[in-house]
């Protein structure tokens, strides 16, 4: 047996379930001084621990550091927020805690601008921002089930376009010897942006339709529409400045198109009742290129339309 | 009682349900020779006649001229085609019994461009289009329930705009003398684009947000919608050389907050499981904006999710 990379950092994970469980339990598994947040799930975990079934590979932690609150978390070197970003009104509770002096904090959260609730809390320059392209869910307590991707791309929040910090460099070392395929990136909006083309139009049509991917890629007119809106995103990027390459709209389809039939988060919160991320996943992008004088009809009529749906609920 | 006036002309209703049951209705009511074309009401109608309740007064007919089929209605002056679009692939059937050789045909059909299909029948100079401003709904065999407005406006299909015909002013007059709210119009193509700015947020947004008039323009993101909706329609009238006034942006919204509480004919449609006038209300309009080099993104929009659910059926 190969010996384990030596542990660089800690690690709190604030949001243990398709995303925070599956990450956290990769870097536990691997050896990483790991402590989890967990809420309706904590009991559970405490006693029968975390199990993760994955694409990269099933185990099982027995044992995990449980945490039912914040105040028992000690101060970690890195804390993943890895929760919905509709619950970013806690952040300034969750953070300081576990983030102490020094920690550093990695956003693995969906939508744009989503940094700057975190980077509010504990200042910009220890803040680092991440997408997932991942197709995971939280099947039973503690228990995750990882199905396609899951690549994390990541970088800098505050530094210019075209830096990357040692500090960054170095969890990506973590993440990386703890099997996960993660990725730095120079240019965090780009990141962002290039997610969006995907969330926007999947999360936002399974909602609207009440649809599956696989049902949205296989109707020619929701397909078609879906690409009008990956165009539409992919347009807005530029007008704010973030140059996404072309065949990136080609590629965001064909992905869409091998993925495993998934049901997207959004439609999981929907369909389960919870609050979907409108704002940081439509309305923080429409909010951005409006800035900058563009729009986007089809993603504002999307977002009205899931605001109304928002508003009535399930029918 | 007052001479009721001497019926002028005589009229086929192809179509019996809560358009041509009321205004065929009020025609007979009035003494007109009318003639209705009926499918599975028939037999009901033969027992027991047609029952119109009317915000224009109730009444009954015990005995009307019902048909089963075009082959036994005779020649009349007027054939009123009031079927819904999606059934016009029988209009070469249907049209040649009751228009005779000269009848007129006055296609009360829902969407544009719509009376092609009669004048490829019939010929485009006997043709006359029209819009009905109308909530009334068929509550059961032979029985109408007219809610709410009701007006007619109408006008000759092929004439330069500017032109009534004698013909269609005789019509009217008929129209009005049987107590129908009915107008003429030298400008069928405006009347047209005019009920579009309606029909297609409408209909369109009460199938895709699953919703009745009322609870649309009672929910700030759905209204919004509904203006953009309403706008996008009105600038692609003016591309097709048909300038509505800017009043009625604010009027057709105005008028729906005054609406009583009602299920668009075409999410009657969906929920009864019957074909929708995509092509009529939405797909001929985008066409024709399309060939003019303009465009209405959400409109197709709702068009592409329209279709979606059109061929899912419902969930």
């Amino acid at each position: 047996m190969p010996s384990k990379p030596k542990p660089q950092n800690s690690y709190a994970i604030l949001g243990t379930g398709a995303l925070g469980g599956l990450y956290g339990g990769m870097l536990a598994n691997a050896g990483f001084d790991v402590h989890f947040l967990l809420h309706s799930d904590y009991q559970h975990v405490v006693d029968h621990g975390l199990r993760v079934e994955s694409i990269w590979g099933d185990f099982e932690l027995p044992t995990v550091n449980a945490h039912q609150s914040v105040n028992t978390m000690p101060a970690c070197d890195v804390t993943i927020v890895a929760l919905k970003t509709t619950l970013n009104d806690l952040l300034p509770e969750l953070l300081p805690s576990p983030t102490g002096d020094g920690g550093s904090v990695l956003v693995l959260q969906n939508g744009l601008d989503v940094e700057s609730d975190s980077a509010a809390v504990v200042g910009q320059d220890r803040v680092m921002g991440g997408c997932c392209f991942l197709c995971s869910n939280k099947v039973g307590p503690g228990h995750i089930k990882h199905l396609d991707f899951g690549r994390i791309v990541f970088g800098d929040f505050a530094t210019p376009a075209g830096t990357i910090s040692d500090r960054t460099r170095q969890i990506c070392d973590d993440l990386v010897s703890a099997g996960i395929d993660a990725q730095v990136s120079d240019n965090l909006p780009m990141v962002r942006w290039r997610k969006l083309m995907w969330n926007i139009p999947f999360n936002g049509l399974s909602v609207a339709l009440n649809a599956s991917t696989k049902e949205i890629v296989d109707d020619p007119y929701a397909c078609e529409l879906a690409d009008a809106i990956i165009r539409e995103v992919h347009a807005a990027a530029a007008i704010c400045g973030v140059d996404v390459a072309n065949e990136m709209i080609e590629k965001t389809m064909e992905n869409t198109r091998k993925m495993v039939p998934y049901d997207s988060s959004m439609r999981i919160d929907f369909l389960n009742k919870r609050p979907m991320e409108l704002q940081a996943i439509l309305g923080n992008p429409i909010a951005a290129v409006r800035e900058k004088g563009g729009e986007m009809p089809r993603v504002e009529m999307l977002y009205q339309q899931l605001r109304f749906m928002d508003a009535r609920g399930m029918p």
